[in-house]
C-alpha cells in the first residue's frame, strides 16, 4: 500500500509535466472535488439503500465506483498539497472533535439527533 | 503520521459505538461526501481564484478548509471500508489510467483540451 | 403568483444596488447552486426514503426545505439572466428530448434502465 | 413562455406515464439536483471567470449548459410538486428574507462581507 504522501508527489510531477498547476487554483480544485463527487452520487441515486449495500457485485458498477472515490482522493491529495494541509492528520483531529459533539450516550442509533446536531 | 487503514480502524469503532452502522448504507455515505464537497465549495464561491490562494493566512478561514477536507475524506474512508475499497490502489490504478488519457505531449498547458477530454 | 421574468427583474436590482454584478460570473453561480443543491442534500442526507416523503410535517423542516429550493432557483434565474437562456423554454425542450430518451414502452418502471441511459 | 405550474403538470404526466413516481422520493429528487448540479460545474470548473462570461459564443457549450440548466429547473420543480411548494411564493419570500439580511449601506460591493453573511 502506497501512503498518501507517496500518491501527492507522483500528482504533483503530473501536473508540472503537463504545466497544469495554472488551473490548479484552490477555488478550481474544490469545484472539481464537488464535480467528482456529483458523479460518484449520481451512481447511487435511484438505488434503494437497500440495493446500494450490494452495488459491488456488479464489476461494472463496482469499477466506475471505484473509479469516482479515486477521483475525489486525488483532487483532495493535490489542495491538501497546495493548501499546505496534512490530510490525515487534519482527520485524526476532526474525529477527536466528532467524539466530543456526539457522545456515544447521547449519540446512540439516533438518525434524528445526528441530523441536528449535524447541522448546529 | 496514521495512514488510512489506521483511520478506517477507528471510524468502524466510531459507527459501531453509536450504532450509526444503520445510517451508513453506500448510498447515504455518497450523499455525505457531496454534502461536505458542498460546504468546502463555500469557503470557495466569491473569492477570485487568486485570492482563493492565499486562503490559508486567515487562520479562520484555513480551519475551516481543514475540517471540510477532512470530512470528506472521513466520509470517504468509511464508505470505502464498507464497499471493501482499497482507496490507495484504486487512486494509483486511477493515476496510471489518467497518464494514458492526457499524454503529456498533447495535454500540455491547455485547460481546452483538458475540459474536452475530461467529458470525453 | 409571480412569473420569472419578474423575479429576474427583481435579482437584477437586488445585485446591481449591492455592486455584486462583479461577484456573478457564470463561474460562481454555477458553485452557487451547487453549495445551496449540497444545502439540500443535507436534509435529507440519513432520512429513509420512507421518511424524506413525510419531511414536510415538520414546521422547522419545511421551512429549511422550502429556503433551500428558492436558493437554488434564485441562483439559476439569475445565471440565466445573465448568459441570457429562456429557462422556461429551455425546459420544455428538455422534456421534449427526454420523451425520445425515455420511450414509455421501454422505460416502464424500470429503475436499472433509467439509471443506464441517464449515464448514457 | 409557459409558466411553471404548466411544466409541473407535464413532468407529473411523464413521470405516471412511466412509473417513476416510485423513484421519485423527496430523497432521491435532492440527490438528482445535485448530480445535476454537479454537471453544470463541470462545464465551468477549469474556465477563469473571466472566459466564463464568454462561454455562450460557443454553441456547443451553450447548448450544454442550457440542458443541464434545464435538467436542474426539471427536478426542482418535480419536488416541489411531491412536497406541495410553491416555488415562486418561496423564491418571494427568501428574496424579502435577503434584503434584511444584506442591506445595502452593509453590503455594497463587499465579497467578503457577503461570504460571512452569507455562513452565518
Amino acid at each position: 500500500m502506497s501512503d498518501l504522501s507517496e500518491i501527492k508527489d507522483r500528482l504533483r510531477v503530473f501536473a508540472r509535466e503537463r504545466d497544469w498547476d495554472q488551473f490548479h487554483s484552490p477555488k478550481n480544485l474544490s469545484m472539481a472535488i464537488a464535480c467528482e463527487a456529483g458523479e460518484l452520487l449520481e451512481l447511487f441515486q435511484w438505488l434503494s439503500e437497500s440495493d446500494s449495500r450490494g452495488i459491488m457485485k456488479d464489476a461494472n458498477e463496482a469499477n466506475r465506483i471505484r473509479q469516482e472515490m479515486a477521483d475525489i482522493l486525488i483532487y483532495l491529495i493535490r489542495l491538501a498539497d497546495i493548501l499546505d494541509i496534512e490530510l490525515e492528520d487534519a482527520v485524526i483531529q476532526k474525529i477527536d472533535l466528532n467524539a466530543v459533539k456526539y457522545p456515544v450516550a447521547t449519540s446512540k442509533g439516533t438518525a434524528r439527533k445526528y441530523t441536528e446536531l449535524d447541522n448546529a
